[in-house]
């Protein structure tokens, strides 16, 4: 089976993802600016995080069926299993929103994240199974330290977050600390995948 | 015809269809995890094997058309077909989470079910017909166990949840219980139709 | 330019109009098949109508674009301009289903019908005009009888619709009947058009 | 890297940008004309708006991809960034409209329209980096009058959004018809930029 349709289906569903979050930020009550900060502030800076997050999950997705030539049904069900947790995105994006960053939400959120990430995992090392070990990206990614360190620091920003409350925003600040520094480290550009990318055309 | 632009079309449908399910789930009220169960776990469930019956079809379709070649106005409209018995699966999942799994919601869901599989058949027909008796995929099929029992399957399932209720929910047990059955015996991966694929690139 | 992108665009664009009409299906308050009909049955029937409106409009498109070669500026904004009369079927369907048939609701509704096919038309004519006389859709269009009945057809729906009203039900029965007859015509299978895309080939 | 998959990407979120605005019209809770200019009239004029910019958006973005061949890390960035600014056109275009063209509203719609142009700016610079001088597309630009006139055009609606008010309703009507005015300078056909196109082929 070639990739063309898993890609366009995965392409499909990341750009809904991505956009229907909008469709979850209520507009403003009232005109001004403080309105603006107060009713939809939260819910727009949490947008841009999960915007980001469904944006450095497209661009590995791209990245890595580049580089692939087969798919089996395994690896299929893989994508299925990746783009449900992701599907999650809004509906825990939201709630956490919602709730002005209380803990229940905000932990959750975090296991969202932390799914999705072993969602990928799964997804890489089933295309590995099926390429075999001379897979382009697998040389590539060598130690994948981003790969390791990134579930690491989703599971310190869950424990923060568990530990948040009312009285512990500082344990706030550091979950979502947390969840934006995974961001920042995936948005990065990884040099050493351009490059196979570059090699492998 | 060619079927590049059907699938492209499908695709987006089934995208779509799969992932704006999200958007009918309501945020919990409250901030705990008791509040996420009792607002959203049913919801949550029942997105879940929704979600997993359209990456069924969705595989299926996959295979389908990757076997076809040819398709002709007959076929666009059971594809057309199928697409809108699959786009009312958010309205009856709903109704259905909503309503606690009473007596009609879940039965009209599994007729819906039925339906979509109905539309399968009818579509798979069309394009056999249309394609001429060697089609890879009719060969690879053998005797369709699969698709010859799953309809019985869910007829039973859709009996049972006509028998259910208040006091009878064993039979509401056995409807779910059935539809996810279903939803079993096809993620299962079916090495038939993989090794046509294989056989035909 | 190519078509490519501008059909993948186009078909983006149908298949969320197609599917985000379900959004706005109202799942019923109460669990029985009364309430099913009473809250929804007039939505779901709408529904089918627009479903099979925009389908016939998608199998339109694709036979018209894959008997085209060439698009400049002008192709893409009529192509632009058919999907934003298409894009507000979810908003007059709506309208006129809660409305429950009122006369204005409804008479919009066929007014926004009419809108789309002449921008379909006009679709049509700007590609012939890019092309030249020797269009394959030119010829096996013929003397479009279709195309030519259906405004008149439409036409007569919305006056149908602008006399109807509470004690003039059969104006609404009439109007209706006339959207409904449009897509009866559409849905035969057009044989000249086929015969004309298959010897494209 | 190709930039098919890009191009599919950006043109599903697009055209999920484009359709879901219909989503956020409400219906008119009455059946008659009055209540669809009172209710909706304002919202219909804002979508009209919002979606004849995104139509300019996906023309400038075909073109520019026509003739894009590489993409590297920051190109795809850079597109994610832009389709960041115009995903919130829904958000912004609704505020606006449900505001009754009120100061602040108009005024963030305006940096909206502005921010997104300024995305499509550095994307375009993104793209000449990385693809070298010889650009096909760069040469048609030329002097690029539009690409630099339209920005100062939106700072003047922006001014006057932001100087309008209930006693100052021509400041309201210069700003609408500032952003208007951009729209008309891009949907006129951009000669150089087709026939450039025209002789990539």
């Amino acid at each position: 089976m070639q990739t063309t349709r898993l890609e366009a289906f995965s392409d499909a569903v990341l750009a809904i993802i991505i956009t229907i979050m909008v469709l979850e930020l209520h507009v403003p009550e009232r005109h001004d600016l403080a309105a603006l900060w107060h009713d939809s502030g939260l819910s727009l800076l949490t947008y841009v995080l999960s915007f980001v997050y469904l944006g450095i999950y497209w661009n590995n997705h791209h990245h890595l069926f580049h580089l692939t030539e087969r798919v089996t049904g395994g690896v299929l069900w893989a994508n299925l299993h990746l783009l449900f947790w992701l599907s999650l995105y809004p509906f825990t994006t939201l709630w956490m929103a919602e709730s002005d960053l209380a803990r229940v939400p905000t932990t959750v959120y975090g296991i969202n994240l932390l799914l999705a990430a072993l969602a990928y995992v799964l997804l890489q090392s089933r295309i590995f199974a099926a390429e075999g070990p001379e897979h382009a990206l697998r040389t590539a990614l060598g130690n994948d330290v981003k790969g390791k360190v990134s579930p690491v620091v989703y599971l310190l920003g869950i424990l923060f977050a568990a530990r948040s409350g009312e009285e512990a925003r500082w344990a706030t600040a550091l979950a979502i600390g947390a969840f934006v520094l995974v961001a920042i480290i995936w948005v990065i550009p990884d040099r050493r995948i351009e490059r196979a990318v570059r090699d492998a055309i």
